[in-house]
């Protein structure tokens, strides 16, 4: 716990999203079986197990010849062996059939020789090196025997699983019904996109841009509008969000030093409310974390970069279970040298935002300027996060970083 | 260029891209508005350019007092400055105003102390430490200023693009219209999934993945069934596939061992035809590149991770390019510890398959046994590929290699 004017305390990160996701006990998703044209990207419901064996039978792995392999032994390109080509179903002693890649491997054959590896010369087969048995055959159930599991439930799909999936005969897959997630954002300062500014008004930009978060992961979204600050608004709109929907996410309404009246509007409307108000993490410290009607209602701040931290630390821990995961799904990472000095308050964890580049086979890391929370530009100029821990002041210039990755990365040295 | 029987010359892999892009020569694609709420994940066609600053006005980065910085010189929690609250809209010498995060800068101040730096005391402010002008005020144009740009033209957009745009006024954005993609597979051997497998038939795997591959990157596809080994029957389907779509992949026939019916009937089709037959690069060997009518047909081979190869090197940079974007855009990579030899042959580019685990702060890639270009259970237990290059005649163990990164990493340590 780290003490702050207030907040009464802030809780630690790790802590804060063990103890909401262990109060959340989110079941199992419900399934939905899709064709494996809209599968990709999907949360598998129920592994995908193999009906029979693949190849469902011997076959060549390469274009050539089938033969019993003995008839192989001590050949090479000095000292041929001499076959005798057939078209006959079986291969017999001293005989070869051409197979090409995919052919079954015919009866009485064991190996294939590679097309390269022979010549034909006088209406017989000259082979050029020694086989052994099994060589250039895919073995029955060599991709995957019957019985065995391609994916398991909680995988989400991608192109090569609905390739095995096919492979295996399936046409359609379970996998996790859409989350239905409501999203709500507050504030009097705020107006819709596509409306004319007047005044200190601002356009709301979290409500779509957490919309097009939750819909990256998987979830559907649903625009609850924008509150005005006012506790019984606030209180109504969530109220209704969760008759129909499996999460609640808002915006807003958070900050001690202000108002509180999200986390108000929230423990108002049932038990247990609001789990954890105040996080040690940095840009994100006025989250809260709540259960109502045994659903996740996510309070985030309405600064759009706090907000984007707060959803990637818990939002996407909170999809993920509602997809059916057991465990949270890691962006991609990679370790990069921190190409300058970062700062970061000890005793809260920070979520820096940096721009990788690729240059002469090293990852750079270089941190963007922080502008404050506000300024989501520093989130469209980075392409990652390096998260500095609570028990470190800033990082050091040259130091190896782990680097969260969610843009494209830079690589300086590519040609096409 | 490398020797090779059966093919006259296999060209070199980065050679082939190149001379394939430039012969292709695509234009900039169509655009299309869209709204922000359907517009992450599809390639930004022109420049997103702020019509004005972000933010339009000085404005309050803190929940506290917004003041003029020159009154708090020399305040300390120990000699404390004293400021007058006022409601005025203009902050006067000695006066505070209370402002909110996101507030504008009343008239007059120039600075914010924050609430926590602060204690009323008989109607009046105390301010406890000395700010310097501008401190926690977020000042005008501060996130972008008027005229510049927010995103760039080929830029795929993610969820902060949108929430940038979003808080530009933008409420559509103009992106690239998806590439129109025909998929062609061919092979006496292959059956559609959903119906009854008998002899020697298999699924066909090949156009359901890649019809998933491509629109994982933004393109939409038409599936053109399963053709015959007949190369009129594949000529016939490949120009009608021409008529309406931005380009053809093809799948099977293409192997110079057996039989080239597709390039036959793509070089019977018109000219240039197939540009490059044959690549140094495993295991995608039998891959060619051509065009026709000026658009790009990729014919890959029938084995499904041949197929996968094939796209991931030729496919991913030609959906790019018609997508617009000036260069293929990179998978997330990492490098990472290899735990186990890999061999390679020399004169090929070779990739790899590797499953990566995040394991006491260190990335492993282990290599999935290679089972052969045909196996897709090696792509769904990977989550990577190690591309050997050409120089190289396998790589050790304990070596470090880049990983270009398709699936979830895995992490050892990882609790919720």
């Amino acid at each position: 716990m780290v003490k702050l004017k207030g907040f009464q305390k802030l809780t630690l990160t790790d802590q804060a999203l063990q103890s909401w996701i262990n109060a959340l006990q989110i079941g199992k998703p419900k399934v939905v079986a899709v064709s494996l044209q809209d599968a990709s990207g999907r949360v598998l419901a129920e592994d995908v197990i193999a009906q029979e064996d693949l190849p469902r039978f011997d076959k060549s792995a390469v274009d050539g010849y089938a033969i019993k392999s003995a008839d192989s032994v001590g050949a090479s390109q000095f000292k041929p062996a001499t076959f005798q080509l057939t078209e006959n179903p079986e291969v017999n002693a001293k005989q070869a059939k051409q197979v090409w890649t995919g052919n079954p491997i015919p009866k009485g054959a064991n190996a294939v020789v590679m097309l390269e590896n022979t010549k034909k010369r006088e209406g017989k087969l000259e082979v050029w090196n020694q086989l052994a048995p099994g060589d250039n055959v895919s073995k029955k159930g060599e991709d995957i025997k019957k019985g065995e599991i391609g994916a398991k439930a909680g995988t989400r799909l991608n192109p090569y699983h609905i390739g095995l999936a096919t492979a295996l005969g399936y046409s359609k897959l379970k996998v996790a019904e859409k989350p239905k997630i409501a999203i709500l954002v507050t504030g009097n300062e705020l107006a819709e996109v596509g409306t004319q500014l007047s005044g200190n008004l601002i356009y709301d930009s979290n409500k779509i841009m957490l919309s097009a978060m939750c819909t990256e992961l998987g979830a559907e979204t649903t625009d609850y509008g924008i509150a005005k600050d006012n506790v019984d608004e606030i209180a109504d709109k969530i109220q209704k969000a969760l008759q129909s929907h499996d999460a609640v996410i808002t915006t807003g309404g958070t900050s001690v030093g202000g108002l509180d009246l999200v986390p108000d509007a929230v423990n108002k409307l049932g038990k247990p409310g609001v789990i954890v108000h105040g996080v040690a993490l940095r840009p994100a410290m006025p989250t809260a974390l709540a259960m109502l009607e045994g659903k996740p209602v996510l309070v985030l701040s309405g600064n759009p970069v706090a907000a984007i931290v707060g959803f990637e630390v818990f939002g996407r821990s909170m999809v993920c279970r509602l997809l059916g995961m057991s465990k949270t799904e890691p962006r991609p990472m990679l370790k990069a040298i921190l190409a300058r000095r970062v700062a970061s308050a000890l005793g809260r964890k920070t979520y820096v935002r940096v721009r990788v580049t690729l240059k002469s086979g090293e990852f750079y890391a270089e941190p963007v300027s922080a502008k404050g929370s506000g300024a989501i530009s520093t989130m469209t100029q980075s392409n990652g996060f390096v998260i500095v821990p609570e028990n470190r002041e800033g990082i050091s210039e040259g130091e190896t970083v782990v680097v969260h990755v969610f843009g494209s990365l830079e690589v300086a040295d590519q040609n096409v």
